[in-house]
């Protein structure tokens, strides 16, 4: 049939023709009749779908009214038309959502002359949403999910160069933030040694308000009503993180210095730039995927990339600039 | 009933008990009947459950089965005994799988004794499946599945701590190893801004490889036979990106440091310290879980802290040890 002149991620693609379909004048005695015409009914026939004198779709009868109605009822007057019908075109994923959402085993799929062309079943949906979260995390490392692990190596070699170009941008970005500092690096070498602390701590912290974020957005657990709170918490928990392992890693940094003249200026410095790193981590993390959601796209796209090169020349800027500041050149 | 007395990840608390039960000695005729008192069959009823004169669990009977067939047929002739059963102490995880694999719509769940004590629906096992995912993603930044979203502050602040102090650890093992070469970065202060790029591009290069070897072990598309092709593989895609991407960088450092008298060799500095750290960044995404597969252990765990740790810290001292063979000081 047709399944294949529809788009890749559409329930037009993933239908199947396996549907039993059965007039709304009959009784459900022609109904057993007919049936027992089978050997056995397709797989997921949970419902038989009801179409009209005019061949239209009308509704479905599921199974379990056959099962508990004597046969003189007709089809007609056990048939439910308050039900979910998708579209040939509609979005895969989001029919696995109603799926989801409604219990169902399956659905039917009606075009829009009326006329059902297939059906969906639980089967195809749990297929999609494997799929779909599969897609998710490989993209997260600028994988496709075509990704074949034992293909060509040169290929799939190319096929990881525009994320690995992207990072070359933003790590060569960070490193000319460093290079600007290179008279306060000379004077104070230690800060070269205890710069990826900070950018490294902010990047983490961040990525757990990313992903968090990221994760309830997916799970529609974000509305327009809880975002301020959100947003609120998060915050405020980069704002305690942040002066916690600011103070950790400050007093651990005065310690590792003891013996050097500016060792408690340069914990202090620590401190003061991972409070503040920690904060810029926790900005980021929220703006992207709100931003993205915002302007209609995946809130999951790029975040960890944005947010590395924040938390990385963020916090070059903000420890080497305050490093400048505390440790002046004589 | 009994639901709650069973581990949280397994079968038992999972399943529910709206299941219909028929002996195996009675005619369709009289399952009918026996149907016919219900006003609806409860949600994802695709099957019968067949118990034995004993009360004992004998197989199933699909309802597709009693409408294609007459009424006369007796339970026991069309009774399916070669069906996946579970135990409500089974892995909720490892029987979703199993669903996905049968195309199950619902299955009985046997104790011991061999009684039927309850049923797993599809339905179950979607909520399973997206709560497994999300449960991965969330872990893979430190985060328990038990986030609240817009639950307490401080608690949520304090339930990250574990993650930020062994990132933090790892860190300041990085910062360490940076610190033993401060001679050589005093005399050249340009490797203080270059080695995040070193330590950044293979930790990228390498989260490609873990995120792809843990997301195929989960499908289980890796087997011991074909374990060595993808681990061939992997090596040598690392070796080509390590190649191209270390001489674009090698070159870029070159002319960015043209009119300085180290730009040369600290551009093949640069190109031999990125190779090095790609090929030693694919072996960590490699070894990591894989091993801990072999360990009985899940393979996601972990991966990317360690992964980290070893292409920052690795990162670092084959990059600084280089710099130090090729800048001896005067």
């Amino acid at each position: 049939r047709a399944a294949m002149s529809y788009p890749e991620n559409s329930v037009g693609a993933r239908m199947d023709f396996e549907m039993i379909s059965v007039r709304e004048d009959i009784r459900l005695e022609a109904v057993l009749k007919y049936l027992h015409r089978f050997e056995n009914l397709p797989d997921h026939t949970d419902q038989l779908f009801v179409v009209g004198l005019k061949g239209q779709f009308v509704g479905v009868l599921p199974v379990s009214l056959i099962l508990v109605h004597e046969s003189f009822v007709t089809v007609s007057d056990l048939v439910q038309t308050d039900i979910l019908t998708l579209n040939p075109l509609d979005n895969a994923e989001d029919a696995a959502h109603a799926f989801e959402r409604y219990d169902l085993v399956s659905a039917p799929v009606v075009d829009e002359a009326g006329r059902l062309v297939g059906r969906l079943t639980v089967n195809d949906v749990l297929d999609v949403i494997q799929e779909g979260n599969n897609e998710d995390v490989l993209a997260s490392v600028g994988l496709s999910d075509e990704q074949d692990i034992f293909g060509n190596v040169w290929e799939t070699a190319k096929s990881r160069w525009l994320w690995l170009g992207v990072n070359l941008c933003t790590a060569f970005f960070a490193s000319r933030v460093v290079n600007a500092f290179d008279g306060t690096i000379e004077r104070v070498v230690a800060l070269a040694a205890l710069m990826p602390v900070v950018a490294g701590m902010a990047g983490n912290s961040g990525n757990q308000t990313l992903t968090l974020l990221v994760r309830s957005l997916a799970m529609g657990q974000v509305t327009n009503s809880n975002e301020e709170d959100l947003i609120y918490k998060e915050v405020w928990i980069s704002v305690i993180n942040g002066i916690v392992w600011g103070a950790i890693s400050g007093l651990f940094v005065w310690l590792l210095y003891w013996d050097s003249p500016y060792g408690k200026t340069l914990g202090f410095v620590m401190f003061l730039a991972m409070f503040l790193n920690f904060v810029l981590g926790a900005v980021v993390g929220l703006a992207v995927p709100l931003l993205l959601k915002r302007f209609g796209r995946d809130p999951a796209l790029g975040g960890s990339v944005l947010l590395t090169f924040s938390t990385d020349s963020g916090g070059f800027l903000i420890f080497l600039g305050l490093a400048t500041l505390f440790f002046p050149s004589a």
